[in-house]
């Protein structure tokens, strides 16, 4: 990727370590001082603490990283389920750690995990860079609160900090999540594995995808970029792809044959229906690929990258649509 | 007003009462049952305490205020300049109140005051209603927040918000103050009484207006409306009078005339400049103007407003340009 400033990354702390971006982010940070902090406990930590307690974001500052990646989140359903939680860890943790970045007085490279969550419907055909947040969710409203004090204690000087608008991520490796989302990567992941999936919405459904890799070179990028080069509005809807339903369906079988593709059964779902009415379907992110930001080519390449990846079994057989 | 719904006031909560927005709506509000609350005592004043301290957003709506008009807050210049104060004034507060209401288990309407602020540079020529918000001040960003915590606990059914993004208030009565906006109050109501005023600015500088009382109009006409009309997008900006400086000082001269126009004394300030840089110049406020709020209809008008509401003094002379 292009327009990689000077900067030299030494000390590098990772909050949400333990999670499917974490582990993947922290195995291409290999060879770095690493800083490894989630809520729960896993292989590899260097704290498990509860960021949205008080004197807790102190603790993993006093060390002074000088890369940060706050990947922590407690996700859309979970913070809809649970008010109190997810602005307690969606919001006020984020908050303590900038005030506790603040309060150390240096001045880290902190990279932000924000969401397209931030947008609501109706939207225009592209959703562009001056597009209003106006969340339907309260997972999507703590993330552009996060957004909006990520800009602002970064225009005061107090932190240096970078917020990412991730896509869905797809193809989520493991099991299905119960996430409303979660059907976009399961109609691809459960077939390759020779199982059915449900599809709940109509072919017609339109979605912005990324896949895990295109994810983590997202996070990378964004910890290297030059400041100077974002002006005061720092927080970029990355580049994805844009694709149907009946895309994603029509790539698998071309990946993996007609067969795969068959396992996919047409099981609508009302619910899901509407929740997905109100996503975002496409982005013209004009501003993160001018950064040097770069989305997968199609939602083939996204499948064979979950191949590669995660199916850890021979190139299946191209298949005939 | 059109488009005014079936609700009924009868006790109404106005913190922030002892401000100028705050008494010149207390005085439209007379018949109902009042709670008028602020930091700092004032007449008339049924609590005075400090909103983001624990309890007292709880004692306030212990009385189950079915309107509540939020118009406190540490203003742009104060937010920037004791970076806490603003937060824990403009943020908590606003998070205290709207807990203690969910807490309390009703849904009361609650009128919130935004502002511009909320926008940054670079704008388009006229900031539409689904321009994003990106504020370039501290102040700008505790609203923008307030905004978002709004609709949350609207859409999740804890309150029934409203928020209105007031222009530039003008002509603000009484002496000038340290904000840097005061000029384009001051070059209006000095002159009108026989005193110089400064103008930092060009005459080409646009900016965007409302007097006095179509602010007042703008909040009694929001704790009115039905919300079902507002859909998700809870917060609007109002409709207001665009002129240059320029055409404010042509309105002044067809106001009050030549010798008090001449008053205006010219004298660029760099600083001030660069920072009006970064303001709104101009709205397309559709929709507000589809809910039935109404601006004044020119700067003219806004003059004449200040001269009936303030000036007490018999009618000046029309002059000639």
């Amino acid at each position: 990727m292009a327009a990689v400033g000077p900067r030299l990354v030494s000390k590098v702390l990772v909050i949400g370590a333990a999670g499917m971006i974490g582990r993947k982010l922290v195995e291409q940070l290999r060879g770095k001082e690493l800083i490894l902090h989630d809520v729960v406990p896993f292989e590899g930590a260097s704290a498990v603490s509860d960021l949205s307690a008080p004197g807790e974001a102190e603790k993993l500052i006093a060390a002074r990283p000088d890369t940060i990646f706050h990947l922590a989140a407690v996700v859309s359903g979970e913070a809809e389920a649970d008010f109190d939680k997810g602005y307690r860890v969606n919001l006020d943790a984020t908050r303590r750690l900038f005030e506790a970045i603040r309060k150390e007085g240096y001045k880290p490279r902190v990279v932000f995990t924000s969401s397209i969550a931030v947008f609501g419907a109706p939207f225009p055909e592209a959703i562009g860079d001056e597009f209003l947040n106006a969340p339907l969710t309260s997972y999507g409203t703590q993330k552009a609160i996060g957004e909006l004090l990520l800009s602002d204690y970064s225009r005061r000087g107090f932190i240096d900090g970078i917020g990412i608008r991730l896509p869905t991520i797809c193809v989520r490796p493991g099991k299905p999540n119960k996430a409303a989302s979660g059907f976009f990567s399961g109609i691809i992941r459960e077939p390759l594995s020779g199982q059915e999936a449900v599809l709940p919405v109509p072919d017609s459904v339109r979605h912005w995808f990324a896949s895990p890799r295109a994810a983590i070179a997202f996070l990378l990028h964004a910890s290297k970029i030059d400041s100077e080069q974002l002006g005061t509005r720092r927080n970029l809807s990355m580049p994805g792809v844009s694709a149907t339903v009946a895309e994603q369906i029509e790539a698998l079988r071309k990946v993996a044959g007609d067969k795969v593709a068959r396992l996919i059964r047409r099981e609508p779902d009302p619910t899901i229906m509407r929740i997905v009415e109100g996503w975002p379907r496409n982005f013209d992110a004009k501003r993160a690929l001018a950064l040097g930001f770069r989305a997968d080519k199609s939602f083939e390449e996204i499948i064979r990258i979950h191949i590669e990846d995660e199916q850890k079994m021979p190139s299946p057989q191209p298949g005939r649509g």
